[in-house]
Order: structure tokens, then sequence, then C-alpha cells
């Protein structure tokens, strides 16, 4: 099934982001949670993360993550498709998402309430 | 002349500070050039900082940057004293600060219209 980019979701050159809207995007628990997780699983999440938000939030978030360059993200069908820019990320910023991952531990985000 | 911790200002131990609260800290232009120029003065500044807010909004980015445990402010009479905790950061988050810094490229804040 052929990807393509929802309407709406811009995905900038990472020469274009700075590292306050990168860190800015990434001081949030939740998004923190969901690039965490994409880092996790190899980069590329197809449908659902584990994050106590709802999908509206989470639309949200990942928008938030898009436009700071950390992630791409497609629509196949019904599935929505989320890549790590981590490779773009690493070029522009070096050694920065290693060292937040490193120090991000997975999974505490689910301890909050629901 | 003995260095007093001003009124109202808490510094949190380290283990209580999350990594979320550290980026969103940083992901504002002003607090990231006030870490810089704190990390190139090698940790320690004794009075001004060179940014282009008023006295009262570097107060307010001061005690952001304190409640996220980077920071400890001590008055010295007239004189504010602030210290990068760098190596309390270091234990608390492996990499983090040094990696932030590499890619936080100086004086970029300075373009900002005043």
């Amino acid at each position: 099934m052929q990807r393509r980019r929802p309407r709406g979701w811009a995905h900038p050159d990472l020469g274009d982001v700075d590292l306050g809207r990168v860190l800015d995007a990434l001081g949030d628990p939740v998004r923190l949670e969901v690039v965490r997780q994409l880092a996790a699983a190899g980069g590329v999440v197809r449908g659902a993360f584990d994050v106590p938000v709802t999908g509206q939030t989470l639309s949200h978030h990942l928008r938030t993550l898009t436009t700071a360059g950390l992630v791409r993200v497609s629509q196949a069908g019904r599935f929505r498709c989320c890549e790590l820019r981590a490779r773009e990320v690493e070029q522009r910023f070096p050694g920065l998402l290693p060292a937040i991952l490193a120090n991000a531990g997975g999974g505490a985000v689910r301890m909050m309430p629901p």
C-alpha cells in the first residue's frame, strides 16, 4: 500500500531546526516516551504507541515532534507510520539523541494516572 | 562576604529531577544561552549574563533553571552568583549536558530583536 504524508503535516529540513526546539519538544514526558519507544522499536512504529493519552492528544504530541524534525509521519491506509529521523538528527546535532535516550528510562510515563 | 541563598530559591536534589524537566528548562533559547555562558565561564558567573532580556525576565529564567536542578544561585551582598551544577547533573544524567552544550552554538540568542 502506498504511503502518503498526512495532509497538513510538514517535515522540516533539520537545518532549519534549532536546538531549543528539539529540547522543548522532548521536554514533555509523553513525547519523550514516544521517541524512546520509536528508538526501542528500531526507529519505526506502525500503529499505536503505549502511552496513557487519547488518540487526539497523541496526534498533538506527534505533530510537535514532527515540527521539531524528530519524527516523520506517513499514512498507509488506516495505519499511521511514525519514523524517528535519527540519522538526520545525528547529523544536525551529533551525540544529542543518544545522550538523551541513554538517560530516558523506559516506561516511567506509564506510571502517570490515566 | 558571606554568600547566602536568596529567599524562596529552592535547589532540588538531582535525584528528584526527571529528564523531561531538564530538557524543558533548556528548551528555551535564553535559558540555553545562560547555561552555555555558565559553562563557558567555567561554571560560575558573578553578576550579569549577556542576554537580551530584562533583569526580571532573567530572574524568572534563572528560577526555572534552578528548579530543574541545573543552576545554584547564591547572593553575596549586591551580587548574584550563579553556579552550574555540572558535576551533579553529570552524575544524574551522564553525558547529557556535554552533548547539549556541544550543540549549543554561541550567541545565536543575541540575534533576537531586543
